[in-house]
């Protein structure tokens, strides 16, 4: 008889090795990251020493996305899906292990996020009545199995069942990679949404603050997209934006939007800033007579102003941050950081993810090893003030192969 | 900073209080049963402490077999459900704690089953292509969260990543209840479908023999519940069988089906023994011109008849039994008793659960205990040779609130 496998902060040496597997809702590849963590004063510090992507199947893609849609994804399917979408994650999971020559015993934990098909947190007043819930597929037992490794999963589900959004749970990394003794930093990330985490000068998990501030670079992709009917994707270094003129009215129109004003905790995501956004500001654009790039300037301003409102409203009355740390695919669009330098003060900095030494692409995939780790040590791994949880609890369930 | 909970096999002296959780097919209620367990020469033994059966709601019952309808059953209605099922199992858990009086702290683990909401294993021939899942529905952070205990759940996902059937599960509580140093025995259940655990005399788990035999009580119910419009549901004591006759004509046709001839492992339900069979036996009585007890006595010799077939194929050629130990609801039919024993040689004896200490209403979530009490220690759950899987496997996630 095999003993239960034993984990503290003081087990080798205080020294781990983790993997994080991550998949957003692009669906388009599973990102995989081997960090080895070392614990200084209570933080978690890594170095990532191998990192890679491994596309979807395409059937297995196009199989997510008609279960995305409501009534037509069905039960057997979501089931099927589960093992499915675990054999796609054990496949990143092994070609790391393989690309990164450490032998499989050496690795203590695999934390895999999974695949989001369905996200229903508290608090949505458009819905009568419904049960607040979430699901993330790719069955932790088939990646276990097949690299010999205990395998962490569904690190939403007790967020929300202690009354949480199940959401965001970055900042913990967040927390853990840039907090600093001396310096307020905030860490931005602008992918399709836009979010932020508020660290403290020294302080403690309890001090962060994090939401969404809004739309990132989703109402951007979107206008480009449809403008060029799809040969181009996003505004490249923001050349389309620079090109054209913000139209302050427009602006104006924009920033009203009810989510906007509300405090923290809170997150948005396509429902919101999605197609059915995209298409009215086209339909307004051509009313007031303005150019694409005019418009797709001004979508551009949109997330600018509304991450400089948020910090004033939300973050900077307990304190200026010192620095601020970009991340993301707007991270590159020079309009955005162009913007957000004009608007804060002179001896702001604004520095990148690599600038600290953290690779902006592997960030997931390196929270989740950490979320994976946290779950094997026994620590919670929620941020209430983030996800508005009654209490910090341990996140994910363990399968030991 | 929590350590990791340990347990191992020497922790707290040997003994443990474990919770199980289980709801079947009928999904009728939760049974949840407490169990102290001692381990003696590598075999658990238990004692009932405290037993309880809590109903479902009845909109969450009416959701699950909407749910059950592929088709029909949609990803969101899964979604919701997981935490819905997981509240009516945390009260059931909740309920069976204050009846016991044991305090939260001193219970181990809670192993729950959740509720089958899709089962679908690999070799089913009459599908081209699939992929072998299965989905059990109970979110076990609300239960853990709820009543501060670790839970165990997803029992059946590793042994079907393995290769397995995912079922039967319950042999291996029948091998740690039941087998015996010097008797060979043979734990017979006749719930809906009969299922049998060959367990030899001072045999190792891979001695364990355990499959589905063939229909238990349901066809008996189907064609009682549909002779009577529904005012009976099921042959009380056997009176109908008694009163009718056996035709032999129509039980050498039934016997025919490939399914008892079929090698174990094997398992079956309601997809061959269901609606669609009664329907046609029912026709087959008509044609026939048989009077309606005839055709129960015809269909309760059935159930007799594949039980001793089964033995004398696949399990008496390892060695005779000693003794039969009856349980499930067919244990009570004097028609099934009698039947089998007369086919029994005189010197096998015919038991019930209860004349050997055990109740067999609380069987099913004695094992489930058994099964969290195991994945907390590391020891594999599965029989491969009741489930097909390649090789035995720890079974179950942990969420440790």
């Amino acid at each position: 008889m095999d003993g239960m496998r034993n984990l503290d902060i003081s087990s080798n040496g205080g020294e781990f090795l983790a993997i994080g597997l991550m998949s957003g809702t692009s669906v388009d590849c599973v990102d995989a990251a081997l960090a080895h963590f070392t614990i200084h004063e209570g933080k978690f510090r890594h170095q990532l020493l191998e990192f890679t992507s491994v596309n979807y199947p395409k059937e297995i893609r196009a199989k997510i996305f008609t279960a995305f849609q409501d009534g037509v994804g069905s039960l057997s399917m979501a089931c099927e899906l589960n093992f499915e979408i675990g054999a796609v994650f054990a496949k990143a999971a092994q070609r790391l292990i393989n690309s990164s020559g450490f032998p499989r015993h050496s690795i203590h934990v695999i934390g895999s996020h999974g695949q989001t098909l369905y996200h229903q947190p508290p608090g949505n007043k458009s819905r009568k009545k419904y049960t607040p819930s979430t699901l993330q597929l790719g069955e932790a037992s088939v990646i276990a199995l097949k690299t010999g490794i205990p395998v962490v999963s569904d690190f939403r589900t007790a967020d929300m069942a202690a009354g949480g959004q199940g959401a965001p749970l970055i900042p913990l990394a967040d927390y853990h990679l840039f907090s600093h003794e001396k310096k307020t930093r905030i860490i931005q990330n602008i992918g399709g949404i836009a979010n932020c985490a508020y660290l403290p000068a020294n302080g403690s998990l309890d001090d962060v603050i994090a939401f969404d501030t809004g739309p990132g670079n989703m109402v951007i992709d979107g206008l480009v997209s449809s403008y060029s009917n799809g040969r181009e994707l996003y505004d490249k270094r923001g050349t389309r934006a620079f090109k054209g003129k913000i139209n302050e009215k427009l602006l104006a129109i924009l920033l009203k939007d009810a989510y906007f004003s509300k405090s923290p905790p809170k997150t948005t995501g396509r429902e919101l800033f999605g197609e059915n956004y995209v298409r009215n500001l086209i339909e307004l654009g051509k009313k007031m007579k303005l150019s694409h790039d005019d418009v797709i300037a001004t979508a551009s301003q949109l997330t600018i102003e509304t991450i400089m409102q948020a910090y004033k409203r939300f973050l900077f009355p307990r304190g200026i941050a010192g620095e601020v740390i970009l991340g993301g695919g707007g991270a590159r669009n020079r309009f955005l950081v162009n913007g957000m330098r004009t608007h804060l003060q002179p001896d702001v900095k604004l520095l990148t993810h690599e600038s600290l030494g953290v690779n902006s692409k592997a960030k997931e995939a390196i929270g989740f090893a950490l979320l994976g780790l946290l779950c094997l040590l026994g620590i919670p791994g929620n941020i209430p003030s983030a996800t508005g949880a009654r209490k910090a609890v341990p996140l994910g369930k363990i399968y030991y192969p």
